[in-house]
């Protein structure tokens, strides 16, 4: 690894390959072929903006760890992790993108040379990049092997930061806390929503005096008007215009590492109606920051929020919440947990989430989102944005 | 669909069906599961940020086409796209990231409903987003359906642009200019390629005073010293430095189409052995350029770059292209043909390709590329960036 990259000590790592080590023999599986950039990065420190091609980690119950992706990638391996040269191994260019042949195929003659063709191999089914046809070659080419669903399994062993993760966790909290003074700063109701998009990237890349802000998994989301209605709307160049409201889900990353902040902005005198909600939500923030606790489920969390809402008159469909850190796009949850009733997780100490009451309503929404860590005492939140409906006249 | 949002008209989407029910047909398929969210833009004009959970678009042979998504999303899929209400179908919010359901288990019941469950049917299996277990859940609750690969089916109808998406890259491709101009306008030395990573991103959300920027599939990649002997590192706080070079790998994007353009930078006096690569490159894409004519193949193009190439004593081990167009993260590339010597593509008027002759030698690397769209006469560039060694003293 090129020493100023290190992000995390050797024992870090090394610790978690142990971890998931232990996982997988719990499961039963010799060996697991990791997809997700996020594993991918966690086990190894590997950080490169290569998943668009086929590419894993293949980590061993014995001492097997490789990287596997392709040959133009290799040196950025070598640059970014521990790994010996022998444990990068790069398929050649012509698999890429190829109707004929597959990267899996390829992998699978690596596993027949290391006498691993045999063993009960856990595949990551649902997560991102491991795609159905990765899958079917795979047991095509090894019609020895078993396989087994490893979905999350990797995810799960990242839930609960180290004091590292959770540095670098608050790093990108003061950076969201920089970004909203700038969005404060330079919002007009003349601004296009593109402008303000721009401005966001740009506060968020520059970071702090500091700390560098790193890309995030999830590009600026800017829900104006009736946009605030749905989720996941990005920009145009529409006018954010007076008397409207918006809200901004956004988050700060560094190291990788996010930091997920949601803001409602109105330009002019907000409506009794932002007022009503604003009040509500930071009542629910407040009452559900509480329950944030070791021991406490995902599940009696959501009760908490969602029975507070419904005592002012409000209903929301949706889960409240999912775990954070790490991350690569097109999300920056960990897919693991989630805030909803049904969810009987036990939270740990050190659990990280991304607490979200956000409310689409009918014709327009309000969001008012904090990232948070469980503690002894309750939630403790990554940033410190003023917890308020912004105004700006 | 939102009239301001509207890109294309009416009859421009169904040309778009009609093309695809074609292939469809061809390829003796009832019904098409769509999951690439650049195909499902391109055949509804749905946009938005919500490819991190599982949605399609369903197309039938017949006149079936319905959005299918999460339930926070469907007032966007009406924001975005001309489909009837009746034709925005949403699963419920606990099939989200669920361990225990899926939701194509939840399609395969409204296909039944739709009488659909016992058709030919494909599905995408190597395009984004499709995992291996959206493909098992399909099979284990359709028994009485029969699958086959349509991966790039719909990639394919995209191939050749219209003049309005020709319009749309050519915007793209002034928004790129604009971006350079300013990235030689701000770079210093002393500047951290996260700064230089925000100039950019600012520089190419904002646009051109008549077109907003979107924004791009893949961050800017910044390859400095080393880094440029291999692909795809993204940035840190490293300063850029004296006398050292760079390659920048940026695109810009308009209403979800790409003009990718890389150019390599040097901050100082650049060494003979920039010069040296500079002038090979630019005779490499001269020569190249006049091959992108309809009647050529892919791997003519290629050829002709690579004995260029080769005449001056460098050697390239991967592809030298692919085609690009509307698209979402994680890549800019269509994933139908690529620039290869194998890749028997005849190329037709008004393709559009990223020609990459990027290389990535030891210890450093070279980057110069141009967006062309294949005309009667030769490769025309979508972007008219100085096709230069870029150099700030």
């Amino acid at each position: 690894m090129k020493e100023a990259r290190r992000r995390f000590t050797q024992s870090e790592y090394s610790e978690r390959q142990h971890k998931t080590r232990q996982a997988m023999q719990t499961a039963g599986l010799d060996l697991l072929i990791v997809y997700d950039p996020a594993n991918m990065n966690w086990l190894t420190g590997y950080d490169a903006w290569s998943f668009y091609t086929h590419q894993c980690v293949v980590i061993g119950s014995d001492d097997t760890l490789f990287w596997y992706g392709r040959g133009i990638d290799r040196v950025g391996a070598g640059l970014t992790t521990d790994l010996p040269d022998t444990d990068i191994i790069a398929y050649p260019d012509h698999y890429v993108q190829s109707p004929d042949i597959h990267p899996m195929e390829y992998l699978a003659d690596i596993l027949k040379q290391k006498q691993l063709h045999t063993k009960q191999i856990g595949i990551e089914k649902d997560n991102y990049y491991f795609s159905a046809r990765a899958a079917e070659s795979l047991y095509n080419t090894l019609p020895d092997a078993t396989f087994s669903d490893a979905t999350a399994l990797v995810n799960w062993q990242r839930a609960v930061k180290s004091s590292q993760e959770l540095s670098y966790m608050r790093t990108a909290g003061s950076i969201i806390g920089k970004v909203y003074e700038h969005i404060l700063d330079v919002v007009t109701p003349d601004m296009r929503k593109n402008e303000l998009a721009a401005e966001i990237s740009h506060a968020a890349i520059t970071g702090t005096p500091d700390a560098y802000g790193d890309y995030t998994s999830i590009v600026p989301l800017i829900g104006l008007r009736e946009e605030a209605a749905t989720s996941h709307m990005t920009w145009d160049n529409e006018v954010l215009g007076h008397d409207s409201g918006m809200f901004i889900e956004i988050a700060a990353a560094h190291a990788r590492y996010h930091c997920p902040c949601s803001r409602t902005l109105y330009l002019g005198t907000p409506t009794p109606q932002y007022r009503d909600v604003e009040k509500v939500i930071n009542e629910c923030i407040e009452v559900s920051l509480e329950k944030f606790k070791p021991g406490v489920t995902c599940g009696e969390v959501a009760s908490t929020f969602f029975n507070t809402l419904k005592k002012h008159g409000y209903e929301k469909e949706n889960r409240c919440g999912y775990p954070i850190g790490l991350s690569y796009p097109p999300d920056w949850g960990e897919r693991t947990m989630s805030l909803r009733t049904s969810d009987t997780t036990v939270l740990e100490e050190n659990m990280t989430l991304h607490f979200m009451p956000a409310l689409w309503l009918e014709g327009w929404g309000f969001e008012t989102t904090e990232s948070i860590v469980v503690t002894e005492s309750g939630g403790e939140c990554l940033s410190h944005v003023p917890r308020e409906l912004l105004v700006k006249d």
